[in-house]
């Protein structure tokens, strides 16, 4: 059986804790082993990507242990002045957010704005 | 010719009435006998799934005569405080409210954010 | 190889900004050339569409000049107090914008909510 696979787009910095809960409570129905899981943080969302091991942090690498990719829009690091080397060492910066986005669906990935 | 099929994602309470105005139009312009429309209610938005017989889910009780489907997530409700028993009898109670979401989208469904 | 298709979803006026940031840089990473990218605003969002050019009218005819095709939902207008006389001529007003954001996504769109 194919994974279910679904990519989580977060824009909102307010909107990281309902999103990561969004996650969670997938991966504990369907099971980590059943999914693909990515999230990729685009416009202001790309600031709770710090160094600084905030809680918001600290569950995005516990679901990254799990499997779940976080994904980094470039465009949104710059606009905010956030360099490259300032993101968790998980989290994989990508040129441009909606290219990752439309592609990954054009891939068979289900969309989800928590 | 195949049904248009559709999945509305509703997670703030505060955007239930324009939700509920869209799969209205929606249902006008294309035909309720031509679609599939269901509505998927997590986060805050559940709370509006009241056995109190409000505008909304008067509202939702119109649409579900025409075919809507109304779904809420089990862990929405345990969040905010729900019984099970206390939403209107036209909801289904799903154990995942982004599973579904998830597993519609691979089935065809087209999603659509309110 | 078949063009990048996606169809950008503006409800609220203030996501206009962000949602036309959204759509230049999409164009700038994949290429205008690679790509259909369409956006349907309903909601709010259609006050944006005036005939006075303002600054964000005239981000939208720059990315139209690109091949951006731009959207309105009679229904909205409507509900607006918007002459559909009174939109730039470069933006289309469709019967019902739900209908259009499910049968381009039936149709290989990528759905996206900036």
């Amino acid at each position: 059986v194919e994974r279910l696979k679904v990519i989580f787009h977060v824009s909102d910095r307010s909107r990281w804790n309902y999103a990561l809960t969004s996650v969670t409570n997938f991966l504990l129905d369907a099971g980590a082993e059943n999914v693909e899981a990515e999230v990729l943080a685009n416009g202001p969302a790309v600031t709770a990507y710090t160094g600084e091991k905030t809680e918001l942090v600290a569950r995005m690498e516990d679901l990254n242990r799990s499997g779940v990719k976080f994904l980094a829009c470039r465009n949104a690091l710059r606009a905010h002045g956030i360099a490259e080397e300032a993101v968790p060492h998980f989290v994989t910066v990508v040129p441009a957010g909606i290219t990752v986005l439309a592609t990954r669906q054009r891939d068979g990935y289900a969309y989800i704005k928590p």
